[in-house]
């Protein structure tokens, strides 16, 4: 495995890789790297003849009051779990490198960054879709890899990638879970003992909206009624939102008909975590 | 000549050109061409072994008063100067192809674009920066052909290019002028003969400003006074703007030492028209 940090030297490698014929699966990450990151550069693996994974912590995607400077980092047991999921670049620039001091432009995905997480965490998709694609145009990739936890993140950059008329192929893949249903993600490792336990209402939750879509339920309000109800009972749990969404425009359902996205963002003491399911396939 | 519609051919068409090793200039336009256009064709022509010109009446950077609907065209005539001037491919993609009807995703160039036509235009160069992104997006170019005259939208295009990592490069060419000093824009077809007579009066401010600065003028009003006289002086001419600025940031300037930009807006009669001149190596 390569490990490059200037910005040149991966626009350098990945251009040979393309003029070759190669094709490049990609994984953007902020590291501190778990099951569910080396989930996707398997599955990139298993689709392209190379692979490159990049760390970067994107500071334009954190608010003031928000956990950038202290969120979680790792390189070295990072660039080792690279090496074993058989990653060939492992791409870690510089801030100052990827965000110059002129830096002015941004990218802005209107209708599908505004509600959910876009309400508590303003200006936090626009980050996210400037660095990926600042990414994208240096590592040219063939197909870039993301999961569904993080599903409004993919829902704006699928929009950016259809706007913009990117040649990447967007891949989701689902969300990896702890043993009690707790989804996998970085800032599971804030949470104390306490907390830990109680985080797993934000997968009972969503378990019990399952249920309800299976039992044909059609009024979102039973939907949120429950989880919030689920959500309440512990201690430290204090809910951002919960929702019940258009799996693709993201905008709350009226009626709960074929298909139906449930989402929610908790806070666990000072730790925000956030969750969703898909439901479809309902006549 | 080939002449494209499809976002698909066009993009097929490039990358097999690129395949080949072969270099891609581009010469993005809104069409009803004019000898300034044909001389970013021309000089896309010297440098690179393929050219490819668009036309594209771009319905993202015009505001809801301006003149979208009445902007001027001539597609056969300009298919004929194209063909002229030797351009391999004339892209003229559909408006619903360009922004399909779930279109959210915008490029925000945030301080260069604000002062200036920033002011008066607000979403101007939002709509400029998006369209240029697609456009590249779709054409690939290795370089791309811009007049000076548009002089904000050229550094709002160099911003993106370098904060969003980029692989064109950015050609300015000199503004092409009429006989009496006007400098060519396909809006100048607006002008009634009076006012044509009375259109002459930017380039004579700019000329204006020009002395004093080969005369050590460092007074920024003393320019600004200089330009206005001038304008006021045509009955039916109402500046919009008249400033002096960085040639870089476009900030107004408090000195004028090594190297400044005059640059306005001026409307005659219903007609926004606009020219700048760029002073430089002062001591």
């Amino acid at each position: 495995m390569e490990t490059f940090r200037s910005l040149a030297q991966m626009k350098e490698w990945s251009r040979a890789q393309i003029t070759r014929g190669e094709t490049i699966g990609f994984v953007p990450t902020m590291g501190y790297l778990h099951e569910g990151h080396l989930g996707l550069m398997r599955r990139a693996r298993s689709e392209n003849s190379r692979v490159i994974a990049s760390i970067f912590v994107n500071p334009t995607q954190f608010g003031r009051n928000e956990d950038f400077g202290s969120y979680p980092r790792d390189p070295e047991s990072d660039s080792l779990k690279c090496r074993q999921a058989e990653v060939d670049v492992l791409f870690m620039p510089e801030t100052q490198d990827v965000y110059n001091h002129e830096f002015q432009t941004y990218v802005d995905v209107e209708r599908v960054s505004k509600p959910l997480c876009g309400k508590s965490r303003p200006g936090h998709f626009r980050g996210v879709a400037t660095v990926v694609l600042k990414l994208f145009n240096m590592v040219y990739p063939s197909s870039a890899y993301f999961g569904a936890k993080d599903y409004q993140q993919l829902q704006v950059i699928r929009s950016m990638v259809k706007d913009l008329n990117l040649d990447v192929r967007i891949v989701s893949c689902p969300t990896l879970r702890e043993d009690d249903g707790l989804a996998m993600s970085s800032r599971n490792s804030y949470l104390a003992p306490a907390e830990r336990a109680q985080a797993v209402c934000l997968f009972q939750a969503l378990q019990i909206s399952g249920e309800l879509f299976r039992n044909g339920e059609k009024e979102p309000m039973k939907y949120i009624e429950a989880m919030s109800g689920r959500i309440i009972r512990e201690p430290d749990a204090d809910p951002d939102y919960i929702s019940l969404v258009h799996p693709e425009t993201l905008e709350d359902l009226n009626v709960v008909d074929e298909s139906c996205l449930a989402v929610l963002a908790v806070r666990i003491g000072k730790t925000r975590l956030i969750d969703n399911m898909l439901f479809e396939g309902r006549a």
